[in-house]
C-alpha cells in the first residue's frame, strides 16, 4: 500500500460555470486554465502520480500542448489510474477536500463521486468528496481561486511492495 | 486500506482560548464558529468520512442545525468513527498538522493525542500531531485564521477491500 | 499500514539558490531559516513523524538550536526514519507536493527523489515529487515563499498494527 498526495488551485474569472471532481457546476464565474482547469481532478491525478512516484500531471499534460486546450481532466486522471495498472497495480481509494467559498458543493457530490469513480474505474464506494469554505480567509476566501487536495491509495503487486 | 485527506480553517476573533485538537488553549484571540471552531477536529473529522466516502462534516453537522452550536468537535470526531465501525472498519492511524502563528502547539502535543485518541476510540501511539507556523505569510501567518490538514488511515473488512 | 501527513512553508529572500527536495537549485532568491529551509524535506520528514505519533520537527531539530544551523535537511529526514526503524517499521512511500511559482521543479526532480530515497534508505520507486504553482496565487502566488505537502505510508509490525 502507498498513498501519495496532490495539491491545485486554478484562479476564477467571470464565466457561466466550473468543473470540479468531473461535474460541471453553472456558477457566475469559471475556474482558468488551458484544460476544463478542474482543481480537484488535477490534485487527485497528482496524487496517484505521486503514490507510483511517475511524475506529475504538468509533465505528462504540459499547459503548452494544443492537445490538452479545454481537454476533460478526467483524461489525466484516466491515465493516472492506467499507469497504476501497467504497473499491476490497483487504486485502493480516492479521496479529494475542495476548498471554495462557492459555489456550494455538496449538491454535486454523489456527481462527483461517480465521475471520479468513472473516470478511475472504481466503485463509488471507493471515493471521497468532502468541501469546505475557507471561512472569507486568504485568497480562496477572497474568491479568486479554488484549491483542492487530494490523496490516493494504491496496492502495487506484493514482491515490490515487499522489497524495503 | 484507506486513506482520506481533511482541511479546515477557522477564522481568529477576540477571546481568551482557541479549541484545537479537543483542548482548550488560553490565548488572547478565539476561533470563530458555529460549534467550538476546533480547526484541527474538523480536518480529522472530514478525513475520516473521506476515507469511508461518507459525505462531509458540513453534511452531517450543518452550521444551520441548533443542536451543534458550541458542540465540543470532539462529538463530531467520535460520530465518524461511529461510522467507520458501523461498515465493520477500524481506525488504523489519524495525523493533524496544525498551521497557526500562536499560540504554542507543543505544550499541548500530548494533550491533543490523548484527546482525539479518547474520542476516536484507539491507542494514543496511533494518534500524531504536529503544527508549524506559515512563517508569517498568508492568512495564517497574519494570524487572521488557523488551518488544519489532516489524513486519516481506515481498515475495512477484506471483501469488501478486495473488490477492486 | 499508517500514513502521516506534513506542511512546510519557507519564506523567500533574495538569494542565489534555494534547497527543496535535498537538491540545490540556482535561483534569485533563497528560502530563510535557521537549517537550510528545505520545506519540502520539512514537509516529509513531519509526515514521517506524524506516522508513528512521535512529535515534530519543531521539537527534534528547534530552531532556537545553534547545532541546526545551516544544517542540511536530509538529516532530519534520515532521522525520523531511523524513529519508524526503532520502533521495528519500514518507510514504505514518500510522496510531496512543492507549491511554487519559481523556481521550475521538474527538472530536478529526478534528482530530489534520489536526494528523498538516500535519506530514507529506500529505493527510488518509493519516492513521489510534485509540483505546481499556486497560479498566482495567495503567498505563494506572490512569490513571498515556498510550501510543500507531504504523505508518507508507513508499515509497522504487525502484533502492534492489528492492536486497534
Ligand atoms: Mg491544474
Ligand atoms: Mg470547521
Ligand atoms: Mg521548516
Amino acid at each position: 500500500v502507498r498513498v501519495g498526495v496532490g495539491y491545485d488551485v486554478h484562479a476564477l474569472e467571470p464565466g457561466d460555470a466550473v468543473w470540479l471532481g468531473g461535474v460541471r457546476i453553472p456558477h457566475d464565474h469559471r475556474l482558468k486554465g488551458h484544460s476544463d482547469a478542474d482543481a480537484a481532478l488535477h490534485a487527485l491525478t497528482d496524487a496517484i502520480l505521486g503514490a507510483i512516484g511517475d511524475g506529475d500531471i504538468g509533465r505528462h499534460f504540459p499547459p503548452s500542448d494544443e492537445r490538452w486546450r479545454g481537454a476533460a481532466s478526467s483524461l489525466f486522471l484516466a491515465d493516472a489510474v492506467r499507469r497504476v495498472r501497467e504497473r499491476g497495480g490497483v487504486v485502493a481509494h480516492c479521496d479529494v477536500a475542495i476548498v471554495a467559498e462557492a459555489p456550494k458543493i455538496g449538491p454535486h457530490r454523489e456527481a462527483m463521486r461517480a465521475a471520479i469513480a468513472a473516470a478511475c474505474g472504481i466503485p463509488v464506494d471507493r471515493v471521497g468528496v468532502k468541501a469546505t469554505t475557507n471561512e472569507g480567509l486568504g485568497f480562496t476566501g477572497r474568491r479568486e481561486g479554488i484549491a483542492a487536495i487530494a490523496t490516493a491509495t494504491i496496492r502495487l503487486p506484493l514482491p515490490e511492495d515487499d522489497a524495503s
